[in-house]
């Protein structure tokens, strides 16, 4: 029932860094404001250096929500068939209430990516169902940014041992943290300064991108062939980004994509992934789609097929996209040439889509209703999951609405300086 | 940040045992029932056996909440002063829903009880009272006992160290831990069995006691003479208990206490603590109180005395009593000699009165309005706190509203068998 790998604590002074970046790049959290910290038990180390550091900055209240991977296993080895409909909506409908009243979010992503891969892939997936359905009202807080929130990664020792399978534990500890360490730039003499100049390139490349207001994006690489539409008066995001509460924020440490909003009934052609998706506990490889009219029609996979289809399944929206995001082949993370099984940090090894719940912030206008966020070609769904789709062989051309091609990428590299 | 001593775990079979004994006796938990489990983060390795055999049981989900000491003190060193008036009302809201709605609560109590020692006073009891006024909501299901719920305890290291001090850390762990499964009754061969034994013994005490609807108690011993009322139609409580949700459990595993509500407006005379109390964190020694018309008007302590102070100042009941409980000093608890600076056992090592809120069960019509409540001497506060005044020195006679009286307990020790 204890988890089979203890865990181990990685460079205590490198920690007390990731908590700093955290805390001032990541939620540039405001004197008073309280925050909601979710993380994994092993993530402990890290959870109380980030309580530390939000409490140096001045935090009203820290509140950490912590999930126990022995708990979820004792879930799915023991509970009544019934359990996996069920979710915690008295907790979620909390934080919800929580982030109205003005509460920061960070969430500490560390978990092991395999934990459930010995599961039921059908239980997972009404599980993770019955939890996304019970989780919008909090989410609906995060897609439309109200708050200032952030992600950061923890080097636990189970997912350290799924990158590294061939170091022993304290090796692949060691390593897994100064792979997160290196992305999250604690490296350089003045991280949070590295981080303003990191931002003020991605608004460059943002405001490019916004400028033209391209009506498609069109892929072409081995086994994508691919025109992608973009939503009306979509904006180009990355980087820092203002919440509606006034507060700029980096939602993602490390982050190095530009992303925005694709047009949830405007996608045609087949795209192959470049990179296997690790979703809830289970790996999906070698997977290939064909799109019609903006959803998915035909889908597979070499490994996980199963568990790609319950996905599609969720709901609607699951099989239209809600993001768009370009990442060139020579970024850092990608240059580190690890699978990292986690999305934070593979979606910045690669240009990818997501599935799913589209990001209403990704507009020039903010503020549109719901119905105009879906009249624009903005996606809703229950899920929001990003797949990787670009590598050195990929070319990506801007469309205008007439057809003329303008090069955005080229072998994976943007086309031109900003 | 990190705690100072490392987490030991204690022999699993045991713990297997008490997991079983706490799902089964203390809660009784029902088929499809959810869960929501509160404990210290140390506690882990009995969370993740909690869960499985919650799961054994057919639950429906189980929810932990869990709090790390860590976390906590990095509050105390750390945070401004603003900080120690909020609490977490939007989960603590969410708790009372959940308990609305059916989940059964299961407290794992393990911490540190001198963790807050070395904290400011006044911070510590501002936080306290934040935190326990937020809580109200989903106390109130708990006093009020609308669901079945109980409170087991796991041998954290640092509480293993505090009452085992000379001891090595692995061999206090062992020594409380052998103290917490005895006192569990896990050395039977049958302890489900033998918790129905005990209940049995428990219940017919209380009806003894009820029977006689004493109109008060009288106190004599070293530094203790008082007379203290007790509720009109009150009812004696103990061991197994059915909330109004029908399910027979056991609040508190181990439990040696007959107990009732008190008269909040009738207690007079002096009282000295038997043993010190462990408060918040903090330890209160030496402490003598006078009443007058059912309320403290004079209090000193040798040690803690500000503590105390504080608790009586956390609103207008804290000065008045909620809870009488009569425990013999053969009671096993008592005769392990240990004190144990957790009020789960010393409270069943000696007889105790407590500060605070009463139980509202503790009449013979247990849907009494708050008003009705309060008219037949219920009393109403934001704290509860339990204090020893039990010895084998103790004499305790049950007066009728006419002065007759009835030898209850003597030299400690009931005066009668039932
Ligand atoms: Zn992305
Ligand atoms: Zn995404
Ligand atoms: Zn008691
Ligand atoms: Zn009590």
């Amino acid at each position: 029932m204890d988890p089979a790998v203890a865990d181990l604590t990685p460079d205590p002074q490198m920690l007390d860094r990731l908590a700093e970046v955290a805390v001032k790049v990541g939620l540039n959290l405001q004197p008073g404001q309280d925050l909601v910290l979710t993380a994994p038990t092993g993530a402990l180390p890290l959870v109380r250096r980030v309580a530390a550091a939000a409490y140096r900055a001045g935090a009203g209240l820290v509140t950490p929500i912590l999930a126990d991977e022995g708990v979820t296993l004792a879930r799915y080895r023991n509970a009544a068939d019934e359990s996996f409909d069920r979710a915690p909506g008295w907790l979620y409908k909390g934080m919800a209430e929580a982030f109205a009243g003005g509460a920061a979010r960070m969430a500490i992503s560390g978990d092991n990516p395999m934990l459930l891969s010995g599961e039921d892939a059908a239980k997972v997936a009404r599980a993770g169902k019955a939890n996304s359905l019970a989780y919008k009202p909090a989410m609906k807080h995060i897609v439309e940014h109200d708050i200032n929130w952030s992600i950061v990664a923890y080097p636990g020792t189970a997912w350290a041992k799924q990158v590294f399978p061939d170091l022993p534990d304290a090796e692949a500890v060691d390593a897994l943290a100064k792979a997160i360490f290196a992305a999250s730039r604690l490296n350089e003499p003045d991280p949070v300064a590295a981080w303003q100049a990191h931002n003020a390139e991605l608004e460059a490349r943002q405001r490019w991108l916004t400028d033209r207001q391209f009506h498609a994006l069109r892929y072409s690489g081995p086994g994508t062939d691919f025109t992608l539409g973009l939503a009306d008066g979509h904006a180009w995001r990355g980087g820092a980004s203002k919440a509606k509460n006034g507060v700029v924020c980096n939602p993602n440490i490390p982050t190095e994509e530009v992303f925005t909003t694709p047009h949830a009934r405007r996608a045609e052609g087949t795209v192959r992934a470049s990179k296997p998706l690790a979703h809830q506990g289970s790996l999906i490889e070698g997977i290939e789609v064909r799109f019609e009219g903006g959803a998915i029609v035909e889908a597979k996979a070499t490994k996980g097929e199963a568990v790609l289809q319950q996905l599609l399944a969720s709901d609607e929206g699951a099989r239209r996209l809600g993001e768009v995001a370009l990442v060139p082949h020579s970024s850092p993370i990608s240059q580190s040439g690890l699978l990292f099984y986690n999305t934070l940090f593979d979606e910045n090894a690669a240009s990818h889509i997501a599935l799913g719940q589209c990001y209403s912030g990704c507009f020039r206008d903010t503020s549109l209703s719901e119905e105009a966020l879906a009249a624009a070609g903005g996606n809703s769904s229950i899920i929001h999951v990003d797949w990787m789709i670009g590598s050195a062989e990929i070319d990506i051309d801007g469309l205008d609405a007439d057809g003329t091609a303008t090069p955005v990428m080229r072998g994976g590299e943007w086309a031109s300086a900003v």
